[in-house]
């Protein structure tokens, strides 16, 4: 680069963003920040944009991509035929695709599955993206706008990517007064008030951030549903909001109460038995379908917390989600039925999904599927993957991640989700033998399921930054693009949303990329290292509440029911000597997770009690290495601290400053939680902290007199 | 020791005491504890006490040494005629003392002094503890209980031992109502109320605890003086006080309210040139001595503060202290005039005092003698020594220093304040050429005074541990060696009171007072290192507030007067460009002080307005100087708390326990601190902390918020 254009780089890169947009994080990663003009050099053949089918999706496509060069170059491209520089989008229908891919190529194309193709014809060069789908198409141009700023491949490009789910869906847990259940964002995006007849402007931008990372599907409302949602009412604003997602290809979903038919209905009861309530059922859907004709589905959370559903009237969860399931097969829709279910017997409660829905195996209708959280708890800093997971051999099965933070800090904490989310759909299950991981379990690679899909509840509110901590957007970004491909690294995750988000400077990508990827371990460390889980304050479950103990509440919402700390350990015994949790494993896992010996030592305390002195793979005792972990949470999080003080020059900074002031909120919230839990467990274990570790600045009694005034949401 | 020996040791050690006392901190120094078998075989020639005067003091002396021994061996010490395995105690007239020391060797010994041998006559073995006066036995009795403890030169001792101040005097903030200006363990030990019927058992333990240490006079009232203490009601009460002391060697003072002839005599004013006046005071000072004829003298505090004095009435300071000095002569009492005044004109307060003294040097009557507390503004954690100590030809000169820690973390924080002291005491002034220390200055090595004494605000109170935070005691403890002997290193102060106090284990004694001895340097480099002073929040000087801006407020009594933050740089220039007080130092320290490049660096910011990018002599910015200083701190205080934990083993869980939770106040207090004074001169340095050190975890907004409800006393 010469130093002329080197100075005006410097110049367009820092001033001109700032003069032009608040950098309130509102933009997300779509930002299109000015590229070095030695980079965009490369792209000097792209001039225009070639586009001959009449579509709302395509539309939208080559206005992406003509805003995004504008940010990349200063200059929009213009619409034109088929020439030299053009980037040709389209379908396979189209004439101009179709002039340039060969005709078996085309028929190929299936779904949402696109190519980006360098195609240099009769002298001209050109660059042709394309799907069987408009939304392919999309997806197609939002991928190789990412590749611009990744700076890769461009010149040679061919490119097929499809998506390894069919369906890629938020669960939002928004209420319809607009809190948010579990929501650290502010209050939901939905104005139900407002609607149908007024649309913010976030609702199109929404479905944007959701389409550049191939997410096609949202639950708009909470699963502890109101029922009033299927009113009339309502239903035209869901419409409203359908209608507004619809070209970025996203479908609509509602979580639904069980019991509507009795609640909204007028009937005497819900029992899925009831022919009245079935037919009850059927009218609603055809009403919902002749508002939204290409409406997803239900989402379902029945006889689960309280909630009404199939059990009630001594049916299963089978008979409840075929009666929906049949309503919705004639439009093609899908039920989606949560196996988060546990009742206050004796059972260990992380059993008792397996035991619920195995014995059902076989009796759901084709078009529903079974949404299993990703740990059999639910979901924990740490646990092990669910082990209904294989366990159906005649359902389809799909993940239910948290995206939103509520056993990581809310949105205090910086907590990159990208490794949470690997490690379930890496684990093997065995199912099939080695290899049978959750992924190719639930993305029919194993089982060639009709129904492939894959969930997890939104961290999206009205916050101008739409997550609360700048970097909880990477955690919407990751679940998307790993939707697409769970396949990617979390590395490769992290440097495409961070070169987007904030900087192409390596001074910059380096060091926060390995702060994300260590940022899990982190809070792992200073909440529950070793396989303790559950140990947060009642209700909110923000901070440590480890010695928490309400009158009258049920025993496993209680910490205590799960770490069982006492004069000889720490840990919840489910071996066979215990709750046996471990036999709903496949061999080997089982054994495994049996011996502890062998029992991975980060599951250690999820899968037994173990005694203090137990000597651990490092010779240290378990007490010794329970307090280096807490230790080694809060010196990172310091860590943290620093690298993101370095950092400064590179970025805004108002988004400096406030990851800066959440990251203070965490070093502290760490020592909270170190001290908590070592002086809370040390009044069993009756050992002292290794004396070469921080010492607690907190009293335990002070500590245990903090009653933060949080609600479950806002 | 055989095994035997050591397990009957280690049970009395840990289990006896355990079982006789409360482990309160109420027995100070003075605990007594089971000493090595081992150790007292040394002692065995020790068996009686002779004496035989008729003496209340020395009474008390035998009875120390008898408890003294029950408490070390198991045996107390019978009383006896002059036999062998006696200790000899008397004056220089008793009849046992000149049977066995020399006539001439008896007639030297004057005042206080004591004398203590390891005397054989006619085959016995004896051990003279002999002075001039009783109270000169006793505390060469607690002197000897002292070298038993540290295990040093029994049988062949041969000690003499002077105390360097005549006077050495405790000043109690105490108001009449029984709070404590400035006090941090509860209210005034002083219980006027149930005076002078009740006399609770504290007195007599307040004067034992002071005789052990050599203190012998009391200030019993604030300077901030009720003109009621002067009326009957109180002067019986005092006299009360007095008469418990007296056998200590206690001498009772009171602070004055210079305008008492008016407030309680009746008089139209207090101008000390009213012959009305001065009779009133003369009458006054008669009665006090008819009640109490071994009476002190008065400390006044009077033209300071919006107290009341000579200069009310156009008269100096002399004349104001002439008046009570010829009331006081009769009776050979003393008059301690403060220097401690200062007025809101426009010039430095630190040299306010050495201003209006100077001028008045050969005015003041014989018995008159200056108290200059050690710095020229106010007990911060750092000074220099005040500009007047040498500047005085003609007046007696005191120190007053404060063990009280108002401006040190009150009772909350761990300061071993012996260095301290003793910077100011061998702080060399110049005055009669090199090596005129204010030690040498005060205690009559330079200046032949008639008067020589020191004092120091108490830090005591009616809690149970007697100073708030058991390391609190031994800056009483180190305030009473010091005034006795100010050569004695602050290290080998420490090391007695930690083996007198908790421990002889080193592996308890050696940490401990490595902790100690850099502890007063540690509050500094969290507090105000480089020099800078007077940061504390407004009024109750706890933490900090160098951003304090109070309306209305004296402009001297704002951290900004005196920390002088801008853009350039951070200090007070007190040079020949500023406001000169550097010129109020004799040769060469005035020049020394004058130029930044020889300024000691510890007071650079004291003395000079220092640009945030001068370069310091590691070669760092003053900046970053300044942020490693404070970050020094709080790493230091972390190891403070890390060793401490370790040295849990060694002593009895109460106090290890209140020790360790103060310690955790102070960690937390430490960055508070750090982050408030760094984030706040950072608005004006503009540069970043030094990458290396921990970050803030609080915003400065948050932190200017904090408000403290406390008052100047408790």
């Amino acid at each position: 680069m010469k130093q002329n254009n080197l100075a005006i780089f410097i110049f367009s890169l820092f001033l001109f963003p700032l003069s032009l947009f608040a950098e309130d994080g509102s933009r997300l990663w779509l930002r299109y920040e000015p590229l070095p003009s030695v980079q965009m050099e490369k792209y000097k053949y792209l001039i225009y944009i070639a586009k001959d089918e009449k579509s709302a999706t395509l539309d939208i496509a080559a206005n992406e991509l003509s805003v995004a060069w504008e940010g990349f170059s200063g200059k929009r491209l213009s619409l034109a035929s088929l020439q030299n520089g053009a980037v040709v989008i389209g379908t396979s229908k189209s004439k101009n695709i179709k002039a340039l891919l060969p005709k078996e190529e085309l028929e190929a194309l299936k779904g949402e599955s696109f190519l980006i193709r360098s195609v240099k014809k009769g002298g001209n060069n050109y660059t042709v993206i394309a799907s069987a789908k408009e939304v392919g198409t999309l997806y197609g141009v939002f991928h190789f706008i990412r590749l611009v700023q990744m700076d890769e491949g461009f010149g040679h490009l061919d490119i097929k990517e499809a998506p390894k789910y069919a369906i890629r869906i938020l669960n939002h847990w928004d209420n319809l007064d607009r809190t948010v259940e579990r929501g650290y964002a502010g209050h939901s995006l939905w104005k139900w008030e407002e609607l149908p007849n007024t649309l913010s402007p976030r609702y199109k931008e929404y479905a944007r951030a959701n389409a550049s990372i191939g997410i096609n599907a949202t639950v708009l409302n909470n699963v502890n549903a109101s029922p009033e949602i299927l009113t009339e009412n309502y239903l035209v604003k869901v419409k409203a909001l359908a209608d507004v997602f619809r070209p970025y290809g996203i479908k609509v979903y509602l979580a639904v109460n069980f019991s509507s038919p009795k609640e909204i209905g007028g009937l005497s009861d819900s029992d899925p038995l009831n022919p009245e309530v079935a037919k009850w059922w059927k009218n609603k859907v055809k009403e919902v379908y002749s508002l939204i004709p290409d409406f997803g589905g239900f989402l379902v959370k029945a006889n689960s917390e309280g909630l009404p559903g199939p059990q009630d009237y001594g049916r299963t969860h089978a008979d409840g989600a075929n009666i929906l399931a049949d309503a919705l097969n004639p439009y093609g829709g899908v039920v989606m039925w949560r196996a988060f279910v546990y009742s206050t017997g004796d059972e260990d409660r992380a059993k008792q999904a397996y035991l619920e829905f195995v014995p059902l195996d076989g009796q759901f209708r084709d078009n529903v599927i079974i949404q299993i959280k990703n740990g059999p708890v639910d979901f924990q800093p740490r646990e092990p993957f669910s082990p209904l997971f294989g366990a159906l051999n005649k359902t389809p099965e799909m993940v239910e991640f948290q995206i939103t933070q509520e056993y990581l800090g809310f949105s205090n904490h910086l907590v990159y989700l990208a490794p949470l989310f690997k490690e379930t759909l890496d684990s093997d299950t065995y199912s099939n033998g080695s290899g049978s991981t959750v992924a190719k379990i639930t993305d029919g690679t194993l089982r060639p399921d009709k129904l492939t899909a894959i969930s997890a509840v939104a961290n999206i509110g009205e916050d101008a930054n739409w997550c609360g901590h700048h970097f909880a957007q990477a955690n919407w970004y990751a679940f998307g693009r790993l939707a697409w491909n769970h396949q990617l690294s979390a590395e490769r995750i992290a440097d495409e949303w961070i070169r987007m988000t904030f900087s192409r400077n390596n001074e910059f990508v380096d060091p926060v990329k390995s702060m994300m990827l260590t940022s899990r371990e982190t809070v792992v460390d200073y909440m529950m290292p070793l396989g303790i889980h559950h140990v947060f304050a009642f209700g909110h479950h923000y901070g440590p509440e480890p010695w928490c103990d309400v009158p009258g509440a049920r025993p496993d919402w209680l910490p205590k029911y799960y770490h069982k700390a006492d004069s000889t350990g720490l840990g919840f015994n489910r071996t066979s000597t215990g709750s046996n949790a471990v036999s709903q494993y496949f061999s080997p896992l089982n054994g495994i997770y049996n011996d502890i010996s062998r029992c991975p030592e980060n599951l250690l305390l999820w899968f037994h009690h173990v005694p203090w002195d137990y000597k651990m793979k490092d010779g240290k005792t378990m007490w010794d290495n329970l307090c280096y972990k807490y230790d080694s949470g809060v010196r990172q999080i310091r860590e943290y601290q620093k690298i993101w003080d370095r950092i400064e020059p590179y970025i805004d900074a108002r988004r400096f400053g406030e990851v800066q002031s959440k990251l203070k909120i965490q070093a502290h919230d760490a020592v909270w939680w170190k001290d908590a839990c070592l002086l809370y467990f040390q009044t069993f274990s009756k050992r002292p902290v290794p004396y070469d570790i921080e010492r607690p600045v907190y009293e335990l009694e002070d500590l245990k007199k903090i009653k933060l005034d949080m609600n479950h949401h806002n």
